[in-house]
Protein backbone atom coordinates (compact mmCIF):
# COMPACT_ATOMS: atom_id res chain seq x y z
CA UNK A 1 0.00 0.00 0.00
CA UNK A 2 1.36 3.04 -0.83
CA UNK A 3 2.72 5.22 1.79
CA UNK A 4 0.84 8.34 0.44
CA UNK A 5 -2.66 6.47 0.18
CA UNK A 6 -2.31 5.39 3.86
CA UNK A 7 -1.28 8.85 5.18
CA UNK A 8 -3.92 10.53 3.18
CA UNK A 9 -6.59 7.95 4.87
CA UNK A 10 -5.35 9.10 7.98
CA UNK A 11 -5.39 12.77 7.47
CA UNK A 12 -9.05 12.37 6.12
CA UNK A 13 -10.17 10.93 9.63
CA UNK A 14 -8.42 13.49 11.27
CA UNK A 15 -9.93 16.36 9.86
CA UNK A 16 -13.40 14.64 9.52
CA UNK A 17 -13.64 13.89 13.50
CA UNK A 18 -11.99 17.28 14.12
CA UNK A 19 -13.91 19.47 12.00
CA UNK A 20 -17.08 17.35 12.47
CA UNK A 21 -17.83 19.69 15.52
CA UNK A 22 -18.36 22.92 13.51
CA UNK A 23 -22.19 22.25 12.81
CA UNK A 24 -22.74 20.73 16.73
CA UNK A 25 -20.96 24.47 17.88
CA UNK A 26 -23.12 26.82 15.32
CA UNK A 27 -25.97 24.97 15.95
CA UNK A 28 -25.98 25.82 19.51
CA UNK A 29 -25.03 29.30 19.01
CA UNK A 30 -28.74 29.33 17.06
CA UNK A 31 -30.69 27.33 18.89
CA UNK A 32 -29.53 27.56 22.41
CA UNK A 33 -30.81 24.38 22.48
CA UNK A 34 -28.33 21.58 24.78
CA UNK A 35 -30.96 19.60 26.47
CA UNK A 36 -30.59 16.48 24.47
CA UNK A 37 -26.56 16.66 24.92
CA UNK A 38 -25.01 14.88 27.92
CA UNK A 39 -22.87 16.89 29.95
CA UNK A 40 -21.09 13.65 31.49
CA UNK A 41 -20.19 13.00 27.47
CA UNK A 42 -19.15 16.42 26.57
CA UNK A 43 -16.58 16.85 29.81
CA UNK A 44 -15.18 13.40 28.91
CA UNK A 45 -14.90 14.01 25.60
CA UNK A 46 -13.08 17.83 26.62
CA UNK A 47 -10.51 15.48 29.51
CA UNK A 48 -9.63 13.25 26.51
CA UNK A 49 -8.74 15.54 23.88
CA UNK A 50 -6.78 17.64 26.68
CA UNK A 51 -4.92 14.10 27.11
CA UNK A 52 -4.66 13.83 23.41
CA UNK A 53 -2.90 16.92 23.47
CA UNK A 54 -0.55 16.40 26.38
CA UNK A 55 0.13 12.80 24.70
CA UNK A 56 0.81 14.59 21.42
CA UNK A 57 3.19 17.32 23.59
CA UNK A 58 5.32 13.99 24.97
CA UNK A 59 5.66 12.49 21.58
CA UNK A 60 6.50 16.19 19.80
CA UNK A 61 4.00 15.10 17.78
CA UNK A 62 2.78 18.53 15.70
CA UNK A 63 -0.55 16.85 13.89
CA UNK A 64 -1.79 15.47 16.80
CA UNK A 65 -1.23 18.74 18.85
CA UNK A 66 -2.72 20.54 15.91
CA UNK A 67 -6.00 18.36 15.11
CA UNK A 68 -6.24 18.06 19.14
CA UNK A 69 -6.22 21.70 20.34
CA UNK A 70 -8.99 22.45 17.24
CA UNK A 71 -11.22 19.72 18.58
CA UNK A 72 -10.77 21.13 22.25
CA UNK A 73 -11.60 24.62 21.16
CA UNK A 74 -15.02 23.21 19.66
CA UNK A 75 -15.67 20.85 22.42
CA UNK A 76 -15.35 22.97 25.24
CA UNK A 77 -17.35 25.92 23.71
CA UNK A 78 -19.81 23.03 23.35
CA UNK A 79 -19.17 22.39 27.33
CA UNK A 80 -19.57 25.63 28.39
CA UNK A 81 -23.07 26.44 26.41
CA UNK A 82 -23.99 23.26 28.00
CA UNK A 83 -23.13 24.52 31.27
CA UNK A 84 -25.02 27.92 30.12
CA UNK A 85 -28.10 26.71 28.94
CA UNK A 86 -28.62 23.31 30.35
CA UNK B 1 10.52 11.09 30.39
CA UNK B 2 9.33 7.46 30.51
CA UNK B 3 7.50 5.57 28.22
CA UNK B 4 5.43 3.93 30.13
CA UNK B 5 4.42 7.13 31.85
CA UNK B 6 3.72 8.40 27.73
CA UNK B 7 1.88 5.39 27.16
CA UNK B 8 -0.13 5.58 29.77
CA UNK B 9 -1.40 9.15 28.88
CA UNK B 10 -2.33 7.88 25.19
CA UNK B 11 -4.01 5.32 26.51
CA UNK B 12 -6.44 7.01 28.97
CA UNK B 13 -6.93 9.85 26.34
CA UNK B 14 -8.05 6.40 24.17
CA UNK B 15 -10.34 5.28 26.88
CA UNK B 16 -11.58 8.78 27.27
CA UNK B 17 -12.54 9.70 24.05
CA UNK B 18 -13.80 6.09 23.29
CA UNK B 19 -16.05 5.30 26.67
CA UNK B 20 -17.63 9.02 26.72
CA UNK B 21 -19.98 8.01 24.34
CA UNK B 22 -21.58 5.84 26.63
CA UNK B 23 -23.46 8.26 28.63
CA UNK B 24 -24.73 10.39 25.59
CA UNK B 25 -26.13 6.46 24.10
CA UNK B 26 -27.54 5.67 27.47
CA UNK B 27 -29.10 9.33 27.80
CA UNK B 28 -30.92 9.23 24.30
CA UNK B 29 -32.29 5.36 24.87
CA UNK B 30 -33.89 6.69 28.21
CA UNK B 31 -35.32 10.22 27.18
CA UNK B 32 -35.85 9.46 23.05
CA UNK B 33 -34.80 12.93 22.95
CA UNK B 34 -32.01 13.97 20.25
CA UNK B 35 -33.36 17.44 19.24
CA UNK B 36 -30.27 19.25 19.97
CA UNK B 37 -28.00 16.89 18.11
CA UNK B 38 -25.90 17.86 15.19
CA UNK B 39 -27.35 15.48 12.28
CA UNK B 40 -24.35 16.49 10.60
CA UNK B 41 -21.69 16.63 13.35
CA UNK B 42 -22.92 12.51 13.72
CA UNK B 43 -23.15 11.54 10.16
CA UNK B 44 -18.89 13.20 10.27
CA UNK B 45 -18.23 11.79 13.08
CA UNK B 46 -18.91 8.66 12.09
CA UNK B 47 -17.64 9.06 8.92
CA UNK B 48 -14.05 9.91 10.61
CA UNK B 49 -13.95 7.30 13.13
CA UNK B 50 -14.72 4.50 10.40
CA UNK B 51 -11.79 6.32 8.06
CA UNK B 52 -9.34 6.39 11.80
CA UNK B 53 -9.91 1.84 11.47
CA UNK B 54 -9.15 1.78 8.11
CA UNK B 55 -6.15 3.69 8.98
CA UNK B 56 -5.38 1.42 11.71
CA UNK B 57 -6.09 -1.62 9.21
CA UNK B 58 -3.67 0.04 6.82
CA UNK B 59 -1.17 0.42 9.62
CA UNK B 60 -2.01 -2.96 11.56
CA UNK B 61 -2.88 -1.05 14.14
CA UNK B 62 -4.63 -3.03 16.93
CA UNK B 63 -4.81 -0.35 19.67
CA UNK B 64 -6.39 1.96 16.87
CA UNK B 65 -8.87 -0.16 15.50
CA UNK B 66 -10.30 -1.49 18.34
CA UNK B 67 -10.58 1.84 20.58
CA UNK B 68 -12.23 3.13 16.99
CA UNK B 69 -14.71 0.19 16.50
CA UNK B 70 -16.13 0.87 20.10
CA UNK B 71 -16.40 4.21 19.39
CA UNK B 72 -18.07 3.34 15.95
CA UNK B 73 -20.77 1.03 17.65
CA UNK B 74 -21.74 3.99 19.68
CA UNK B 75 -21.84 6.76 17.64
CA UNK B 76 -23.53 4.66 15.23
CA UNK B 77 -26.44 3.90 17.59
CA UNK B 78 -26.81 8.05 18.15
CA UNK B 79 -26.88 8.49 14.78
CA UNK B 80 -29.62 5.87 13.95
CA UNK B 81 -31.50 7.42 17.04
CA UNK B 82 -31.16 10.59 15.80
CA UNK B 83 -32.43 9.67 12.47
CA UNK B 84 -35.37 7.77 14.06
CA UNK B 85 -36.21 10.57 16.97
CA UNK B 86 -35.47 13.48 14.71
Amino acid sequence: MPSLLVETVGMTAAALTTLCWAPQTVRIIRTRDTRAISLVTQATLASGVLLWIAYGCLLGSIPLIAANAVTLALVTAILIMKLRFG
